[in-house]
């Protein structure tokens, strides 16, 4: 027995064969300045840029951001690099319109005030209590310390650009919805 | 040398240890109905549920998915494994607010029309063109099917409450951006 097999309403009892090897590669924001979204996702969450493609045509660039992981470098070679960005999990891509950064008018949409959709993302970290002292040494914005509200041990800040990101110590959340 | 180290503006030079062991955990989607969407993701990409969590006193649940990892099993225990999804990367979340699968009008905003922000997330798949069969056998929504527009190789599709997903295949994109 297993829990993911548990009788949710819509779930299929076995993966098909026609999706192995899938593999749930990234989410994509829209940021409004690269400078300032890659200084905190790099700098606040030790992310790292595998890839920036640009399409000049149509005048955007992609930044592919991972967190490193000690026994899986990427390959050194650029269009090998490439592929292996777009075969990994866990990847987040950013897409610079060009000219936004340079409109101060101008601003993306958080998916949480209406009208909703996306609603974060979310990093969960080895300990809470430390993240928080980082992220208040950083003066990073909250939207919920995780003493506040209902979800206790729970905090949501948000980036540069507005997005929420979810903060989670694992350890913490073993009787969560319990 | 390493590609990561390429001097884009912002990007630090190191990443800090106050971020060690952080991880990209998930991103979260509202989703209107979620024996819909279960079925689309369990049944289309293959993913499986690793935990619900219902908060009936703010009237939403949540579900974690993923892709299974062969020799990364999740932990039978109840609690171990709401801490392990919290450990994970590549986890996909949805969010349901109660009700809104028995209202016919309600539908959740996709991000890409206006006002825009979030994108859209990706799968890669081991061979596109079975994929794309997999897609027209299923009776999948395109936004962008590989042949069409400028980035050739690349779909977009969209689930059943709007979200595009991208579908890239690794092998086919080692030129991209070049």
């Amino acid at each position: 027995m297993s829990f993911d097999t548990e009788n949710h309403p819509g779930v299929c009892a076995q993966p098909s064969a026609a999706s192995q090897g899938f593999v749930f590669n990234h989410s994509m924001l829209r940021v409004k300045d690269p400078a300032v979204a890659l200084d905190f996702y790099t700098r606040i969450f030790g992310m790292r840029v595998l890839r920036k493609l640009d399409f000049p045509e149509m005048k955007f660039s992609l930044y592919f951001l991972h967190r490193p992981v000690a026994n899986n470098p990427p390959p050194e070679d650029i269009g090998e690099r490439t592929a292996w960005t777009f075969s990994q999990t866990g990847i987040l891509e950013f897409t610079h319109n060009w000219g936004t950064e340079s409109d101060p008018d101008f601003k993306y949409h958080d998916g949480n005030a209406q009208p909703q959709g996306f609603g974060h993302i979310c990093f969960s970290v080895p300990d809470l209590d430390a993240a928080i002292q980082w992220f208040d040494d950083n003066q990073v914005p909250y939207v919920k310390r995780p003493e506040q509200g209902k979800m206790k041990d729970v905090a949501f800040i948000k980036d540069p650009d507005g997005y929420w990101i979810e903060i989670v110590d694992p350890s913490r959340l073993k009787n969560l919805g319990r």
